[in-house]
């Protein structure tokens, strides 16, 4: 059985389980993670018993050679209509949406060509819950992405450097070393903050002034290859720095080996995330360290689940999460160290294979 | 009065002529619009008395430095909790809201959180209808970045060539150009289409085979520069090519010649289309025109006004449209010309300043 069936067959199931006849699934992103569709216009209908793929004049030619498990129907222009008819041929009575993607106006179209046809079930978050847990394609597709952005690290740290250049310029001859060894893109905008700078969280980079030496330099960035993401952070020094620097970073650099320690299958989200937040805690800091300790990593950068203080649940075997702790000392610098892992029954892979030294470039 | 505060009162008219007390625009690119901002978390509350700006902890100092004529609010992290007690707070009885954004899981959070204060009015698209008439810091905006555009265009021309690349090197050079020259990034992934490929109006840039000699090369591309797009299309030859090309190129620039001349403030949309659609037909080759004669474009690479044998109404003064007729000829190759302009009250301003001859690379 193909991924793509495998996938279908869960969703249905959990559709089944919920009392629906069928789901549309009309995000985009949930689409691809169920047919491999990368169009512009396409949607899903799926039940314990129909499996259809919808799509416009545009694709549906590309469709019907490449989209396995479902039935390729060409539709309108505006699919919606061609849902409604298609619940009604089949008699569906209830049809659940994805409440959390679905706009108020396509919501009221869609039951207008329904014309009471069938009942609108909200049910947003089914496919967001399967893409949690990822199947052996897709950590193999991640990991190809990972490997590829470790190479953009590794040339940096040999090759281009970074005192002298703008944070700019490293940023774009990142993206531009990435795109040369394959990338289709970066899976967000590079982070690349010196000094102050690094301080804030999502600082942007800067066009003006050259980064000094003697200071700390965080870049987080991410490569988007096969759509699928990754996303990696590490902290450079340019030089020598001050010994509050040396420490901060050796207590982020110990916090991230006790956090990738907790992660398992199994354990809680709010713990794995409370390993590092207590140790930083522990040396005074937990001001600074003002985020969650990490986020899913798929098809998209932040999807489910969450390593944070608030989150609930546990991890379960084929999460790929990042592992990130941060201190934040502001006007001075930040630093933060992040691995992308999957998790597994009795442990992690790392899938960041860049050293965790504090190395002078 | 600055451009932000004449957009809010040309806003909070709308409003008032809908018969809402207020507006929720919670679309980032209609709160850009409206504000500058440019984070990740914002909304706007305006109405004929009341106008404030929602964000965040992590944005809201900023927002207090940068953002004029509103009330700048410090919200949780999901503003609808704020939105709804700012409404109630304020006495507001209608409360419109972007129904072409706003999902139906927001909306019912929303209508919760307002507690039956204030009735929910489906008002999607005001801002856009503002958006498609641009004030003069949006034409100089646009004007700088298809400038910059056209540099990458010209050092293309002159530098970098064509045939023997790929059309994938092609593609992420021109991105590299254009960031070097200060683009922020792209208005759209680029297209560069050779041969056959240009046939395709959409085609993806080809990573394999390098761009053969004595052929066409469709190129779109558009950079992206302080928020605002630019869009723009020339067909080179590679060499000599044969007559059937040639008189395809030329029906192609006169037709776009003669759309040129029809655009000024109170055409019809479909009239402008039908210029150069009737040209190509007299040619026999109107089958091979398939998309719309042009496009609005702005903060966002599509927006409206569409010109289009369905579309309805006039252009106005202001109106910044693309301009844009090909003709494709399927397993062979495509033409198009696209030049980007401003509407004015007697005619049209090109951005584009490219020639229009057949050049060959």
């Amino acid at each position: 059985m193909s991924a793509w069936e495998a996938r279908a067959d869960r969703l249905a199931a959990l559709v089944e389980e919920r009392g629906l006849d069928l789901l549309l699934v009309s995000n985009l992103v949930n689409v691809r993670y169920l047919t491999g569709f990368t169009g512009t216009n396409g949607a899903v209908l799926i039940g314990p018993a129909r499996r259809a793929f919808l799509t416009d004049f545009r694709y549906v030619e590309r469709a019907q050679r490449q989209i396995t498990g479902y039935d390729v129907v060409r539709g309108r222009d505006d699919l919606l209509e061609t849902v409604a008819g298609l619940v009604r041929d089949w008699d569906a009575l209830k049809l659940g949406f994805e409440d959390t993607y679905l706009t108020v106006r396509a919501h009221a179209k869609l039951a207008e060509h329904l014309r009471d046809a069938a009942e609108l079930v909200p049910a947003g978050g089914l496919v967001e819950r399967l893409r949690a847990v990822k199947d052996d394609d897709e950590v193999a597709a991640i990991r190809r992405t990972a490997q590829l952005a470790d190479e953009v690290y590794r040339w940096l740290m040999s090759d281009f450097g970074l005192a002298g250049h703008t944070e700019r310029e490293v940023a774009l001859a990142m993206e531009l070393r990435a795109k040369e060894l394959g990338a289709d893109g970066l899976s967000f905008p590079p982070i690349v903050a010196a000094a102050d700078n690094g301080a804030l969280p999502h600082a942007e980079p800067r066009a003006d002034g050259r980064i000094p030496r003697d200071t700390l330099v965080v870049i987080d960035f991410g490569a988007l290859k096969d759509s699928y993401c990754s996303d990696c952070t590490r902290t450079f020094a340019t030089g020598e720095v001050d010994s509050e620097a040396r420490e901060v970073y050796e207590l982020v650099r110990s916090a991230q080996a006790a956090a990738l320690e907790a992660v398992h299958a199994g354990a809680e989200l709010r713990a794995v995330d409370a390993v590092a937040r207590e140790m930083i805690a522990a040396a005074g800091r937990v001001e600074e360290f003002g985020h969650g300790l990490g986020h899913g990593v798929g098809l998209e950068i932040h999807e489910a689940p969450r390593l944070a203080p608030t989150a609930e649940g546990d991890l379960e075997a084929g999460n790929v999460v990042t592992v990130e702790p941060g201190v934040y000392v502001p006007g001075r610098f930040g630093v933060r160290i992040e691995d992308l892992t999957v998790v597994g029954p009795d442990g992690v892979e790392v899938l960041t294979s860049l050293p965790k030294d504090l190395i002078s470039l």
